[in-house]
């Protein structure tokens, strides 16, 4: 990527900085496939801590650990409620019924407005002529929602839907430090209301890899089984958790600095009427349906005035903000979208 | 079941008459995994002819009909899209996914009611990131939304969105005759709109078992294959072959006489405010939320009156006519209802 | 096909007897979802009855039952171990692993031969490095192994491997009834050895279609779940039943007039050398290694002399006796095979 | 883990050396899941020049490296042929059947002696009746056959078996490397012999966290769509590139001095009787039949005399010499385990 673009595609894009590097390059490490990693084990203890759980498990990858928690949690050809625009049946390749053999039904695309009663009125008993379900899937903040952040007495509505019938609640919550920081909810009251969290490390908070689940002790011990069996048991993993880590002390705070600069993308970008959503953490939705150019044209021409968007759909795209765009790299951003947008 | 009981759960339910019972008993049968069945082979023509399709395979239930179809158009792990209250994700004990690995997102529960934009915008293409959609399966006509028929614009518009977007499209017809029979639509034409139709034998048609897969000869000869993997690769099952030709010889027409019994129950309850949808065929759907009985009250209470329903939610319930209940049992079901909804 | 050909190829060609379709024609049936059907109910209690068990399930096919079984003793990506010519991992399309995710190990194919301890020794315990070993299973009498019968002592020490590592033990008794003939052994005293077992009665017993799974009344409630999922849930299917317990009340002690008629060929036969092992049952193994002909241009000659037999392998065939072959076939079948061995 | 214990469970517990440390702390990184990561993308092209192969694929583990290789050569429910004791059936979970759906069949655990006609006799064609073979896996060297080394003749005839076929043959290659410098075969002269091979760079090599797939360009192209449907797809991972390619310039050639000290290890205890073969690369296996101490007993006397190894059965463990153990602490473990052999 040549240095004077602007990746504005994903808060994935972040690349280590030195204090980063540095608390990768002297991680004391071990055998993690043996559980002999010090610094994995810090960091599982750690993230556990935070959400008040009893364990969590370091995975490759977001998607492996949403969907170790979702095998967790509904026994395949059983049944997961979502909406229909989660990364969990989006992004994650149909890996919950190509290999956990979850059968899925979905909400429509809100999302972080999700109605739960909608969701209460989706959820069918167990018994011999229909396929039961047993969880439900949120994802905060919501990444194809334009990163809308869930409110809590709708989550709170969920679980009580939840119990009610014996479901699990699992939240994708790659971006929770975002609803976190932008709503001064602690994460441990996150954590409260679900069964399992994915939690990740290597999009807003800009380690280079990994995610964890996060649960009970017995779920976690359980996880590590599936997490063998998904070809995710790495050994000198410590590397990475040492990344994970320094992440952890230096990056969740400082989240709101990329909110803050959605923010100014969005007010620039308003007045062309493209805005999908208000901007609530660190994504700008953007909505061409009324504009000449569509996402695609949109994103060549931005590409060519010197900034990366990601395309969602035919007249949907997306600005991210993170920790790798300066304030002043913001700004000239805007600049270059807000010519671009004028035609 | 006593005698006096009249049956109104399903039309599953009905006994061979003498006429079928006596095709069966005369059948001549060969063994049909070496494709050596007679009954077998003609009537795996004639349904195939029937739909204007090249061929067709006979499988034990419509369940095991819908999945080969699935299978057949959908690889593991991409994407069917269906709506949430269809048969295919719903009774199918989640097959789809923990069997064919398919994973599945649904627009809500309107019935025969569907907007093909609605499901035009869910179509998700083909590429790295995201889980490619490859079928739409509509259900004609649509049990759980009461009986009702998708018109024919509805499904025009749903197969040009499968042609723009190089998907399939499937029907799950087990009762795609009753929508024949109510709207006029010929067989062909419906069969001209669907790569794939599962048709059933054993519900409005009264034959004991059995369905088909319908479809190119192609698709056919593979679901031949799939069909034995699924553990339906019967032998001398002529015998009921048989009963499939008798029920398409005697039984396609009379269905008019099972929907205006359905229209004179309709008539007969809905004073009493229950009634979900406009009768269309031989289901009665009942919304019992602003009933004091619930769905398991109400159908309790008709047990006792004489008469079986079929509970489908907290507060919604299911009347079926069929070959089994005359109109004169039909009067007197009226009856009964009519006096336990008075209370 | 035509009338003058003798067909050896499987006792599953044989077509229902005139009693057999009187018993079908008057069967009284009911919705066997809603498990009403009275045929049905009560050739699973006769058949559990037999085997000594609480109970049993009806199913579409032996392939279906089998499956069935499978499942509900190992959950997916656990382990099964069974021999590499099983039924099971050969003639079921792959659908332990396809449907059922189920890892398989193969001890070598040596049919009824096999020797426990080599089992034994391939146990994996559960663990979390290993997938672990959760069932064994074995076909009695065994079909590529030419209708050898697994020894008393044999299935014991198979026992008591599964009992010490707390594995369960399957049997794929298509054809257990042969064993039963021919060693004497009581169906209940095979019943006591296995958790779950398949029985068919459309191979030797000549009912047209239909197997059973039977094991304890919880594993049959769970069947019954499963066998919905795997779309085998018929309705009126007391007409098939009806067949089924014809076949066990006249089809059962009858079998030793097969396993006598297969003697009379193999002793025809036995001269040429292609005779693969002694006979025990009602099949006849050649293993055509030595003879000028391969196995497909010896079914060849053996249609056009009119005589059907199946080709197993390059230099592997199979005749079968069974009900519809009458003494003095055998007779003009063993003249018509030596003449084509004669070359 | 004491520093004065002698770790020889396995060559996945080294740590990575200082200059390793330092090609990861200024590896140049980009997200991978755009494929713009250098790092990566030089490994990939390096590891696949080695192998003569047009194309390779970073992964997390060698299990994922595997089972994406195994997903791209066998669709569901077709037939996998492997050895009773391959690593893809035996640690990594079942995941072939569980989420690729393959069913697997496996000749005798014999380790590298395999008889290339034993594995030709089990072939199965394709066609209706039976489970088709679509790929034939072997383990270079063999993890549980003691570290021993397939001879390229027998390579060479399982090729032709698969070409005859129509299989695909696929390596877990593991320990290719080690294969290599043992018998002198040019990698790529292995590489020609396979449709795809996985590779290691965390075992013998000393990278802590990487394997690849190598094949031709479309079939890598399909497994970069499997490894994200498998959790895989991370993003700035040249960190771990970086060390992977450290330890291909670095570590492949001194796998020699791994022999040799395992060479002297299986010299040291041989008297004891406990040698289950020939000691041909890095692995000591042990085979305690006629020894009084069990595998369990013996590993953790030998824990108490501080020297870790692995146990692999009731009777059967094994010694792995690395990196991480010099020359010196080989000597000092011969001592350790001859005192702990002696009794």
């Amino acid at each position: 990527m040549p240095d004077n673009l602007i990746d504005l595609r994903s808060d994935t894009v972040t690349r280590p900085t030195a204090g980063m590097r540095e608390a990768m390059a002297t991680a004391e490490v071990g055998d993690d496939v043996y559980a002999e990693d010090p610094t994995v084990a810090a960091l599982e203890a750690e993230v556990a801590a935070r959400f008040g759980h009893e364990a969590a498990l370091f995975a490759p990858t977001g998607s492996m650990a949403n969907q170790i928690a979702l095998q967790l949690l509904v026994p395949p050809g059983d049944e997961l409620l979502c909406d229909a625009d989660a990364h969990v049946v989006t992004y994650e390749i149909g890996a919950a019924a190509a290999y956990g053999g979850i059968s899925s039904r979905t909400w429509p695309a809100v999302g972080a407005a999700l109605d739960p009663d909608v969701v209460a009125g989706m959820v069918r008993p167990d018994g011999y002529f229909a396929v039961p379900t047993r969880a439900i899937a949120v994802e905060q903040t919501h990444n194809r929602g334009g990163g809308g952040v869930i409110p809590l007495d709708t989550l709170r509505a969920l679980r009580r839907t939840a119990d009610e019938h014996g479901l699990a609640l699992h939240c994708d919550g790659a971006r929770i430090w975002h609803a976190h920081v932008a709503d001064g909810v602690p994460l441990a009251e996150y954590g409260a209301l679900f069964d399992t969290l994915s939690v990740c490390l290597s999009k807003g908070l800009g380690a280079p890899v990994g995610s964890l689940v996060v649960g009970s002790a017995e779920r976690i011990a359980r996880a590590r089984f599936l997490r063998k069996r998904m070809g995710g048991g790495m050994r000198q993993v410590g590397i990475l958790a040492a990344a994970g880590r320094y992440a952890l002390a230096h990056h969740v705070d400082r989240l709101a600095e990329d909110h803050a600069k959605a923010a100014r993308l969005a007010e620039a970008i308003a007045p062309f009427g493209v805005l999908a959503a208000p901007v609530r953490t660190n994504i700008v939705p953007l909505d061409l349906t009324k504009h000449p150019l569509d996402a695609k044209s949109l994103a060549a021409a931005a590409r060519a005035a010197g900034v990366l968007i990601s395309v969602l759909g035919p007249r949907t795209a997306r600005l991210v903000t993170h920790l790798d765009v300066a304030d002043e790299a913001v700004d000239r951003a805007a600049d270059r979208l807000t010519t671009v947008l004028r035609g």
